[in-house]
């Protein structure tokens, strides 16, 4: 195992290009979208411990990402009416505070003498959202106020669960706590920190269900010990949550079987269980990984929490094991899974992602009430469980996270985001229109001596580096030999055509389009043809020329398509020769479908 | 519109070759089988109307059903067993008579004071079918005792409905008593049967249902007076029984816009909403069609009924339309839809019949508990609702009823079945292997100075007839010329590929396979390849060898295919020249699927 150091997104400046323009949607536009409708649905009036209707005990963590959104925000923009938002929220959490420690509304208000008592009601998960926001509101104004709280909070829990032992479970339904513990530690070095995480990892397995339950042990991650867990398994928002966990432990513990662990969790997850557009997570029946190359593209869930918390896990994975394969499925997050959650304005959500919407299945019942279960066609602005839209809040302002770690020899750059990062002494700068683009211009100042990991992608099959370097594990390696180094990198951009694994039954036969990372999709808005009717000609030259509504290229290519006037019968003879019609196929990257209504819409094609 | 004259199956012997097989297993094992399962499960005893466990408001018609098929049995091959059977039940009927003509065992045993207010309680159902057996009954025996029964149930039904309308509906919710009306009135002639399924049909319409019900007026075939109606919907089975009382009556009556309607009904259903097996109905919701081109071929509902209905419905409109379409869509249903409905071994039964298995979808969701709704793997040998199993009884043992139909100067041949039919003082002889064998001998002895119209099945591209002949709406008309004509009919029989209409998006760039009116599966039992993966080689040239175990030839063919063992990711660019692997596929016959345990299933294929 290796040890990287993260570089935090404080130390990293977004400058310009495709990312900057997404954080000044999500300053400008998103954050406040998220918190309006948290206000219309009594979220922000819950904090005064007021019995709103609808009170849900897992509105504490939705309330929590966007105060972490918001801290991640003002670090970088100083915003009154977020810093004032915060402090208000900061002060109430502490103004209600039980004297013992305790906070959760709904265990306050509504149920609170069943504190602790329900593994499913997320007191554990909603205070590690209230961690992660703790950390980030330090990190962004020094201010350690919502961290004492949270310490007297943690006081509590380890009484209860690791000296007491009185609670009806020993580990937390919905993960996310034990990466927080991870977190706070790394601000706030404690060791009881640590080891809290460590008990409800090491326990995890200990909390098992009856026999007659609507879930099993997998559903929560307990089916085995966790260093004996090498399957993606249950929830896939949960899993992430605690494969992120879980690295960290593997981290500060130099723990070798959870390091391997860990791996054979990505791996299983990457090369059997991950839609091309990173969406993890093939049913909405528990929001759950089924089985190996079960990814059916239209009633996919691909929730957009779990594609965040996969993105969280690959992220730490990248520092413990310098293979590219993690910053790529990084990308693939960020690019696809991730960023289709959000609109194009950036004030309406996704909480499933599917891979393809064919509208009439939709009211295909004619003659009784009631439609199949399919993703919703359009995005809302906010759901019951509004779990994903603070998760993108977040993700968004803190995209730096995910660009740089180090050591004392080495810098590895994992995304190419246009910007400045400090790491370790070196001054890195990035320029490019990545992923528009495949041209990465690198100054790194202050470096000589290191070497520089460059991420070459797994899309990409060619590109140029203006330097001598050794390819390891997917990086390419640059001894950086002066004090300043330019460098220019450049991928090659096309358009590719990708195929998945035979053993994905809903692909066989057809192929995704994909730009660099961005994977793209057909809408019926854009194209007359039936899109399943479309075979496209991967023989031709297709063109990608950027949109500014897209922020992106679209794509222009031929393809195959049945003329349906022609058609006389329902079932008739193959015709091998028959000519078909070509068709001009336009093609949005997919984080852009249902921008502009619902749409038919499809990522896999035929070809020929 | 036409009125050719139906040659009933009494005036018809099958002789030999596929349904002389067929019949024998009907006779000899499912026959008994059903009648088993149904006295396992109470529906005999309840003949004697005690409060059976389970007992249900249509128990009365899965009997009558049964009684009808041992009618037909017993017409043909007298059996004392059988004819006890009848004797007993018929018996049994008329005691329990109420004295009013009433009877419907639950709605006196359990539900007295509820009779006929309910119109989802299936009473007039019941007695159309407890009608349709009286005929059989009477055709087969002589015996008009149930018809009597009936006659008085009849009167007691006009008095409620049409006299003193003060039942709860004035339509029944589930047609068949239309038809069966009509065939009573074809053996016993009395206009009150005629002009009170002429009130069924013509107030249809009227009964209508709050706008908060589960289903809408279309599930019922309500939603438009009969004759505006012009688009299959709702119910598939009650739908295509209603379509036939509906033909039963445009030939009554001479009522050209009941004609009208029949053939948009008809045409609707066969070019837009029937699968290539000729399954109707597209979903278990409401059991029901659902839109034009939606077929879905693993959540295909295409139950059995419906394709039995389909064909009684196709039966009626080729006497008065006579296009060889619709005695092509009975073909389609007869060696598809309706006989994949009965096990190999005449002893289990398929209520839905899907067009594709894919096991690996049944347990997918391997953390929580419940399935996808798919259909059943494997026949069962009763069911709940066993109104599949009696029907394909009787419908096997009638089959003679589909072969020929006439009027002064024509001899109509639907069917090739092998066997004998007297016709209008013609004695028509067939002799063939058909569906193995594209070869007919016909002689035909007493004919002379009519024409014998020999149907083209839509299937066939090239045959060859000794005589000459004109084409008039698929059928080969021959004049007879001289007092004995012996004829040679000869399909072409060859392995065909067959693709649907693009607006199908389900079976887009797919192939099926047949052989003469046979549809092919393959089944993961026969091949070690994942199914869905092969795309068949269309220039190869295929075997098709007869098969003592499904009674028909088997195929194979070539396919190319992945080999798994290749692959080192889950997603890859596309190799345009990649080399696949060839394997041999081996199909059977669709009806013979599910006969060796449960195992993936599939009919469409991708091709090259």
């Amino acid at each position: 195992m290796e040890h990287l150091k993260k570089l935090p997104f404080t130390a990293v400046e977004v400058c310009g290009g495709f990312w900057a323009n997404r954080q000044k949607l999500n300053r400008e536009a998103t954050i406040w979208a998220v918190r309006d409708r948290f206000e219309d649905t009594g979220r922000f009036a819950a904090l005064d411990f007021e019995n709103v209707p609808g009170l849900h005990f897992f509105w504490d963590s939705d309330v929590a990402k966007w105060l972490e959104s918001a801290a991640y925000i003002v670090a970088k923009t100083p915003d009154e009416a977020l810093q004032a938002e915060l402090d208000s929220a900061v002060d109430k959490i502490e103004a209600h505070q039980d004297p013992n420690g305790y906070y959760n509304i709904y265990h306050t208000v509504i149920e609170p003498d069943n504190r602790f008592k329900n593994r499913d009601h997320h007191e554990l998960y909603c205070l590690g959202h209230l961690i992660e926001a703790a950390v980030a509101i330090f990190e962004a104004t020094g201010s350690d106020k919502l961290i004492i709280v949270l310490d007297r909070y943690i006081d509590y829990v380890i009484d209860r669960f690791c000296v007491r032992g009185d609670t009806g479970f020993r580990t937390p339904g919905h993960e996310e706590i034990e990466l927080a513990l991870y977190k706070l530690n790394a601000v706030k070095p404690d060791e009881k920190y640590t080891k809290l995480a460590k008990f409800f990892l090491d326990h995890r397995h200990e909390d098992t269900l009856p026999a007659d339950h609507w879930c099993n042990d997998k559903y929560y991650q307990s089916h085995l010990p966790v260093r004996r867990q090498h399957t993606a398994e249950g929830h896939s928002v949960r899993a992430n949550y605690l494969y992120s966990g879980m690295a960290d432990e593997a981290a500060a513990e130099n723990d070798e079987e959870m390091f391997e662990a860990c791996k054979a969790l990505f791996d299983d997850m990457a090369l059997k269980k991950a839609y091309v557009t990173g969406g993890m997570g093939s049913s909405h029946m528990g929001e759950a990984f089924t089985v190996a190359y079960d990814l059916p593209n239209d009633t996919a869930y691909a929730e957009t929490c779990a594609s965040i918390a996969a993105a969280m896990f690959a992220n730490r994975m990248k520092d413990l094991d310098p293979d590219s394969k993690y910053a790529d499925l990084v990308e693939t997050e960020m690019y696809n899974g991730i960023l289709s959650g959000v609109s194009l304005d950036g004030k309406s959500f996704f909480y499933e992602n599917p891979l393809e919407i064919n509208l009439s299945d939709h009211g295909r019942h004619v003659s009784v009430r009631g439609d199949d279960r399919l993703p919703i066609t359009e995005r809302k602005e906010v759901f019951d469980c509004s779990c994903c839209p603070p998760n993108l809040t977040r993700f968004i302002a803190s995209i730096g996270d995910y660009m740089v770690s180090y050591d004392d020899e080495r810098i590895f750059l994992h995304q190419y985001i246009d910007g400045e990062a400090v790491v370790n002494g070196a001054l890195i700068t990035l320029e490019t229109a990545y992923p528009s683009s495949g041209l990465v211009h690198l100054n790194v100042a202050g470096g000589k001596g290191k070497t520089l990991y460059l991420r070459i992608p797994g899309w990409c099959e060619r590109f140029t580096l203006n330097a001598p370097y050794e390819m390891k594990r997917g990086y390419a390696a640059v001894a950086l030999t002066s004090d300043v180094v330019e460098l220019e990198l450049s991928f090659e951009m096309k358009v590719r055509f990708v195929t998945a694994d035979p053993r994905v039954r809903h692909t066989a036969g057809k192929v995704a389009v994909a730009y660099g990372p961005l994977v793209y999709c057909a809408e019926g808005k854009d194209n007359a043809a039936m899109l399943w009717d479309l075979a496209l000609d991967t023989k031709c030259e297709p063109d990608a020329v950027y949109a500014d509504y897209f922020g992106a290229p679209e794509i222009t290519l031929k393809a195959f398509a049945h003329d349906e006037n022609d058609v006389r019968a329902l079932y008739l003879p193959l015709k091998r020769d028959e000519k078909q019609k070509t068709v001009a196929v336009r093609l949005i990257p997919y984080y852009a479908f249902a921008n502009r209504g619902a749409s038919d819409m499809r990522v896999w094609f035929r070809y020929r």
